[in-house]
This record gives C-alpha cells, sequence and structure tokens, in this order.
C-alpha cells in the first residue's frame, strides 16, 4: 500500500503545502498568503485547515505518516520557529505543538516534524534530487533570505541546539551593511532576493553608474527588475549580481573550510538569474577558497523544481 | 587487562612520542627534532624506531592497539601529510602507508592512524579533558597558526576529503591584511601567535600609541612580551588582545553559525594570556552570534594540559 505524507514549506510570502506519495509525487498542491497574517495563533489555524483538506484528499487518510514542516529559523528538536527575521511572527513559536493538538482535536493524531527550511531542501535533495549518493554536501537557498543545509556523512547536522547551518548569518564583511537579525555583514543581507534589492538601491543613491532601474519607483526595484536589467547588459544591475556574488562566495569558502563538502547545491529565486550569478559566483568562489580545496568542489544548480523541493524535502521527514 | 597505544605528536620542531594506557596514563615519554629532517624517508625510519623502542618498553606488546599520530595538515583518510608549511617535507608525504611498512618488517604489524594535530587535540578533549560528555563542540588550537577541530554528534567532522575543521582560514575581514595561504583576511593571520605579532608591529608602525613594546627590537616582539606588556597595562598590547579577540571571535561566531556546538574549547600558546584575551574575546563572540545562538555556548579553556594534550588525542585515536 502506498504510503502518504504531507509536506509544508513556510515562507516569509507564501506557505505551501503538498500531499506527497512515499516516491516523491505530489499528489495535490494547496498555498496560503504567509505575509497576509500577524497573530500566529490565526496563521496556524489556517495551516491546520489546510492540513486537514489534504488529508481528506488522500486516497487513505489512515496511509498518512505524518506532517513534515521546512520553516525559515526552524527548531528540529523543539519544533519551534524561533526568532526568524523575515516572518511576521516574533519570538518562539510551538509550531509542532500548536498544529499537532489543532490536527487531534479534529481527529487526526499525527506526528508533525519541523525542520529549518534549507535543511528540508537539503533533504529534498538527498532523495529525490542530485545529492543522491553525495554524503557531505551544502544546500544553500537563494531566496528572501539565504538558508543552507549542511549535510556530513549522509546527514543533516543540527548541532546542541538543532540550529546549525546558518551559512546567511555567518558575517563576511564585519564593517558592513545592517542584516534583519541586527548584526552586520552576514551573507544574507547581501545574497538574497531583498540583499541584491537593498545593493541596487544603495548603488543608485550612492554611485552614477547609469542605470534602467532609475527610472523605477523604488517599489519596483527587486530579483525580477535586476535580473531583467542585467540580461540587457545594464551596468548598475550587473554590478549588483557581483556585489551578491563576492559575498556569497566568501560565505561558501568560509562553510567549506569548516565541512569540507563534495558539492554545493544552490536553490531558489535569484538561481533563476544563471550565469549573471553563477558566473561571477564561480569565480570569487573559486579565489576566496583555502588551498587544499582548490577546484575541487562543484557548485551546482538543484535538481529539483523549485517550487516543489521544499515540499518535497519536508514530506520526506515524516518516512 | 590494560590496553596500551602510541601516540605521536608531530610538530615543525619537534615531534613527541608517549605510550599511553587506555585511562589517559602516560607510561613513558620520547621526542625526536623534528626540523633536523630534511628528507622524509629517513625521518619517519627514526619515527619508527622510536615507536619500537616504546612498544618493547610496554608491559606486553601483544596489548598494544595500535599508532596514532597528530600532525599539521595529517589527512585522516589517506594517512597523509599534505603541504604542510611548518614542515620541511614538502608535497604529500605517505605517513601511514611507510611506518606501517616498516613496522611490518620488524615484525610489529601494527595499524596507524593519522589526523590533523586539531582533530587530536579535539579527541584528547573528548576522551580525557573536559568534553567527555560534550556531543558538538569546537576545539579551537591557538599556536604558530590556528587549528580547529569540529566535533558534531560525537565524531571529528573529516567532510568529503578529510580537511574540514579550518576554522583559522575563515575569511573575517575581505579587504584585511594577507594571509599566510595567500588570500586575505584569515581569522589564522590575526589570531595565532604570529598574527599577534603582525597586530604589534602595524600598530608601532601606524599609530602613535605609547608603548614599552616601542622600546623592543622587532625580533623581540611576540606573543611573550605583548603578553608582558598587556600585563602591565602597555594600552598598545591591550589593543593587540582586542583584535585578536575581535577576529577570533567572528570566526568562532560564523563557525557556531554553521555548527551550533554546546562548546568551545581553546587550547594552545595565546590563551596562556588568560584574561587579556579571554574578556574580550567572551564580550565580541556574544557581539558576533546570530541571536538563536547568544548566551547559550560555554567558552572554555582546554582541560589538558598543553604538553601531553596532543599525544594523548594521537593515542586516542587507535581506541
Amino acid at each position: 500500500m502506498e504510503k502518504y505524507s504531507i509536506g509544508i514549506d513556510i515562507g516569509g510570502t507564501n506557505t505551501d503545502f503538498g500531499l506527497v506519495d512515499k516516491g516523491g509525487n505530489i499528489i495535490e498542491i494547496l498555498s496560503l498568503s504567509t505575509k497576509d497574517y500577524f497573530d500566529y495563533e490565526i496563521y496556524l489555524n489556517e495551516v491546520t485547515k489546510n492540513i486537514i483538506y489534504l488529508i481528506e484528499k488522500s486516497p487513505n487518510k489512515d496511509l498518512i505518516q505524518g506532517i513534515g514542516i521546512g520553516a525559515p529559523n526552524g527548531n528540529y528538536y523543539n519544533g519551534t520557529i524561533e526568532h526568524a527575521p523575515n516572518l511576521n511572527f516574533k519570538g518562539i513559536i510551538p509550531v509542532k505543538e500548536y498544529i499537532e493538538n489543532r490536527l487531534s482535536e479534529k481527529g487526526f493524531p499525527l506526528k508533525v516534524t519541523l525542520t529549518n527550511d534549507a535543511n528540508a531542501a537539503a533533504i529534498g535533495e538527498m532523495i529525490y534530487g542530485g545529492a543522491k549518493n553525495v554524503k557531505n554536501f551544502l544546500m544553500i537557498t537563494l531566496g528572501t533570505g539565504v538558508g543552507s543545509g549542511v549535510v556530513v556523512d549522509g546527514k543533516i547536522v543540527y548541532g546542541h541546539d538543532g540550529f546549525a547551518g546558518e551559512v546567511g548569518h555567518t558575517i563576511v564583511q564585519p564593517v558592513g551593511r545592517l542584516c534583519g537579525c541586527g548584526r552586520k555583514g552576514c551573507v544574507e543581507t547581501y545574497s538574497s532576493v531583498t540583499g541584491i534589492k537593498k545593493t541596487a538601491l544603495e548603488l543608485i543613491r550612492e554611485t552614477c553608474t547609469n542605470s534602467i532601474l532609475r527610472t523605477l519607483p523604488e517599489e519596483e526595484i527587486g530579483g525580477k527588475t535586476i535580473y531583467q536589467a542585467g540580461m540587457q547588459g545594464d551596468e548598475l544591475a550587473i554590478k549588483c549580481f557581483d556585489i551578491t556574488a563576492k559575498m556569497l562566495a566568501i560565505g561558501m569558502a568560509n562553510a567549506v573550510a569548516i565541512t569540507s563538502p563534495e558539492k554545493i547545491f544552490l536553490f531558489g529565486g535569484l538561481t533563476k538569474s544563471g550565469d549573471l550569478l553563477m558566473t561571477p559566483l564561480k569565480k570569487y568562489f573559486e579565489e576566496s577558497l583555502f588551498v587544499v580545496f582548490k577546484n575541487k568542489i562543484e557548485l551546482k544548480l538543484s535538481d529539483l523544481d523549485e517550487n516543489n523541493a521544499a515540499i518535497l524535502g519536508a514530506a520526506a521527514l515524516p518516512f
């Protein structure tokens, strides 16, 4: 009998749900706008409703093994989201406990497993993607923030308190730009979708470089318009990708020095920029590597479909 | 029956040998001057002679479990020393293979296990020191260079090619000082014994800060004289420790973001400076930590006697 699970990807913008079979086929998908919620209880009630909708859509409710959730600042050990800078919900959110209780009340006593969203993507890559036979790798997700999953000897590194794998919050420019986390110079404040927007606004304000981006209202400047400008050879847009790549390269090279991966998989919105990002990234990455790692580590785009990887990774947690 | 092993600490100056029992008692110690040898075969023959001497000194030859070696740039997977900048032997030295063959020829078919010297210190801390029940920790060694051993779930992280754990060669100041490795702004170029000397010379050259260090010839400025000046309240010397601490703190905070340890153990020459280093280090470390790790991670000086830690760590490898 085919077994099922429900995978949930909580992002700053959307929360995506998938009913998934053990083979990695997504049977049904749902989505919810995370950013519209400011009270975590109202949000988690809505999440629970979506879960129940999918349970009832499944061919056999009794074959659902559990719920897997990938979330920013998700803590695997506690089942909580803690101090996520890109969510409206501040402090420590008891996601696992809250949803398990609501589901139980509704007659579905299913277990919820939660992990960091990038860890979920790494698990997805390991089970369904390009990391099937790779024992040591990094998964870097370039979305609203910069997430990462660190895999050593075939296992996600959770560390002492479940928060390992925050390459996005390693400091690469101590006298640099303020990050949403309150410190200066984190990878995330440069190399995320929000980071590249900050870079564009800074370059518009502080340089004379000609750019079609100058003709846009500030709220229209973002990953997509910077990409479009870059594709037309816009100097300022290309400079944005250069800075994004340089900071990410240092963060990745530092993570390599600590964990010595075989490959690094890149995933998420910014990777759609293709060579605009990847060409300077590969150059700066090699430059930034400690000598024993040079020309050894493969940078790859994720094999997984972006929309589904996080759901698949999360769905793999209960199996 | 008590079991034994032979631990060897290969350093640029000396090679120290210890016959050790499983309880961590050193039965007999030997030493060899590494720096007097320029041919690795002659050197390794001498090392083998010392091993055989210790085997014959042991209460029962059959109870010797093996030989453990900690060495700079030691590769655990290959049993080699690779491109160690502080040794006379250049290139890739097949230490394990060579010694095992010589021992076999002499009728002692013992297994040799080799690892990076900082990993050996981490293992020593885990088995005989303050990390006995600690599953996730970092060992940072502050000597001529900055070494580190990363322990996740009770195991040393070797990574794909055996070179994981190079916190000393993570970049914390991309526009900073040149490092011996050829890149800029590594932790090691600031926070090692050679790093603090570079800082002192820079401050002497580039600032007007009064200092008793200005009265010393350049070759006398080093870890010891900077420490002595600092203990007398010398402003420039205190500034040296401040910079050393700040750069190390960022490197450690970045390693924390990636591996989420419970504790960090510090070890080696610079730690003898006590509060001159530890007070600013603790301050900058907390400042540099990503919010989820703040006030959680204990910084500790190693429990092990500095002279024996490397031998004990190496000796623990065969057990």
